[in-house]
């Protein structure tokens, strides 16, 4: 019935819900930790635009295909002019056009083995390759990637930085080493979902002449926007006109525009957010502590805490569920020993605090 | 740099959106009557769960990649299993992940020429093929269609009832006739997304286990939602499953599910905008009499009206938006003559009707 590169794939699904697991669960969770959402809301002047919009047409006209506003906006913050930036609805559905653009079946992606699997989904919906090399002592090791890209012949490399799920950073350097080391022909995709919290001095600074480096960004995140469906593409404008040619045009909502714009007004979110986060980062890393568990140092706004094996760690993962509070994991070793723990609220950290307490100490 | 099947497409853009020909004049319009949008607003119950939802975190959680609310909602009021459905971020996407499930390059995809381009659009993004057929007195020629089908060994025909651009429909005899005649593994999209601006009897019965039709239906326009991005395809479960296979599960933004459950959960939303619709075309159809212009009578809501020649309606087309009414046309012959109306509010088709009545009557 499908072409064979479909009907050759799994049924797999990237993760599963939180909604369904309660579904199974009958109950609501009481900590909403495990799928990297913001605790701390959207922007103040977000939320206004929203209320203002729904007294207008934002619900029923389009949204605007070229994101004028918003990428005016993004020019001005960023420094980049705006035919360097593509407005889509979200990092995973750049990352599906990326591959799109790039690999032709049999092609090659690497990545690091328990990296983010939605581009590891994409690259084989488009009947791509993966290869994937292991993490260098909890960080995505950027000089096997440049290695196994060139064994590969690969067509495209992938880095989130910082990284998820372990939360760590690469530096500038090795970033910049990568990109000199990829072979002809290769574009490298760093994924910088999780850019405002790492201190901005370690960040690459923004080159659109690179021809093989595209950049993703979200107001997922830090601007606490994950269920609007809103992020971009940094790239040279010839990647830029790629995703022209097939992208949904009109496939961003109107609300999401208008509340990325707000939010980009608003002087206060990133503060504000950073420092909840980075106080959300040193209660998970007490909690750790006083419970004699180790701990990744994070630049992320979630924690990698390392319960020793991974029957251990999934055995607590499915305890803490049935307590209410839900938690994701790595899937691959050696990383599935740790269970990511994301910054909450107090509230949703004081619950996971006692539920893990009297798991751990019981 | 990108695969030749990318590197082949033109730089070319389905429509030119409303907001950019306002950036070029410098004003908004006052009329926006070119898109099939809605100008009859979102259900009171939707607009009435959005501002709850602002006070909750969605905005900030990904939405539920299952759409269960939604899905059991649809499911009860279609009488479908719920393994049946699929809901994405309105029927573009749905229509291109369609094309990447059947087409490999070189496959073809049979429409009408002239008929919504976006399909056309995904399907020459995938690499495929399109063949189209002339309308027939502007209704899509079913029995054209089947023809083509064979001849080129089709996998996707599309159907669009109603139609668009022309507002046309074709029987229920006609389509169940075009799927008895489909070549073997060739499917039909049939794209219903004006389907609630149909009498209802004339609309073909759900046979879910129909293996080789899939329908698309949206929240866009009845319901007024097109700027929120949601609609869905009503297909065999295996035909679901392959959507399962390479969507974006996490793509649906969270406030359009929100709203549309609470949209399923008015009675009044559809009478009302169809009862609107209806006076709406009848406010078209007696302004082009009034002016000795000929119109095709629609089951959607917007009207084809007829200026007699290409160059006249594109014309008429620039001299209008110059007046400040957006409208879009046709983009082939022999439909190419016509203009495509929207219906407006009264406010609105007032300002058409002045405008219009001026530059022909000048």
């Amino acid at each position: 019935m499908f072409i064979p590169t479909i009907a050759a794939l799994p049924d797999n699904v990237p993760f599963v819900a939180p909604e369904e697991l309660e579904r199974d669960r009958g109950t609501p969770f009481i900590a909403r930790l495990g799928a990297n959402e913001s605790a701390f809301g959207i922007s103040l002047k977000a939320e206004e635009a929203l209320r203002a919009a729904l007294n207008t047409s934002a619900c029923s006209w389009y949204g605007d295909p070229l994101s004028h506003d918003l990428r005016t906006a993004l020019s001005s913050r960023l420094e980049v002019p705006m035919d360097n930036l593509c407005v889509d609805a979200g990092i995973d559905s750049l990352l599906g056009l990326t591959v799109r653009l790039f690999l032709q079946p049999g092609d090659t992606l690497v990545t690091s083995g328990g990296a983010y699997p939605t581009v590891n989904y994409h690259a084989l919906g488009a009947g791509g390759v993966v290869k994937a090399v292991p993490y260098n002592n909890h960080h995505e090791d950027t000089i096997a990637l440049a290695e196994a890209a060139h064994q590969t012949s690969a067509r495209l490399v992938y880095l989130a930085n910082p990284d998820n799920p372990m939360g760590t950073q690469v530096s500038q350097e090795a970033i910049e080493t990568l990109i000199s080391q990829l072979p002809h022909n290769c574009t490298l995709l760093l994924d910088e979902a999780y850019i405002e919290f790492m201190p901005a001095q370690s960040s690459l600074p923004i080159r659109v002449g690179d021809a093989n480096v595209v950049r993703f960004r979200t107001f997922s995140k830090a601007y606490g926007m994950a269920g609007m469906r809103i992020g971009y593409a940094i790239a040279n404008e010839r990647i830029i006109r790629g995703y022209d040619k097939i992208r949904n045009h009109f496939g961003v909502n109107r609300l999401a525009q208008i509340a990325a714009v707000a939010s980009l007004q608003d002087d206060l979110i990133l503060t504000r957010v950073i420092n909840e986060v980075q106080h959300g980062r040193e209660r998970v890393y007490a909690l750790a502590r006083s419970l004699e568990l180790a701990y990744i140092p994070s630049a992320t706004n979630f924690v990698a805490v390392d319960f020793g094996t991974q029957e251990r760690a999934t055995t607590v993962l499915k305890q803490l569920a049935e307590c209410g509070v839900f938690l994701r994991k790595p899937m691959q070793p050696p990383q599935d020993q740790f269970i990511r723990i994301g910054v909450g609220t107090e509230a949703e950290h004081n619950s996971l605090s006692e539920a893990l307490s009297a798991l751990i100490c019981q």
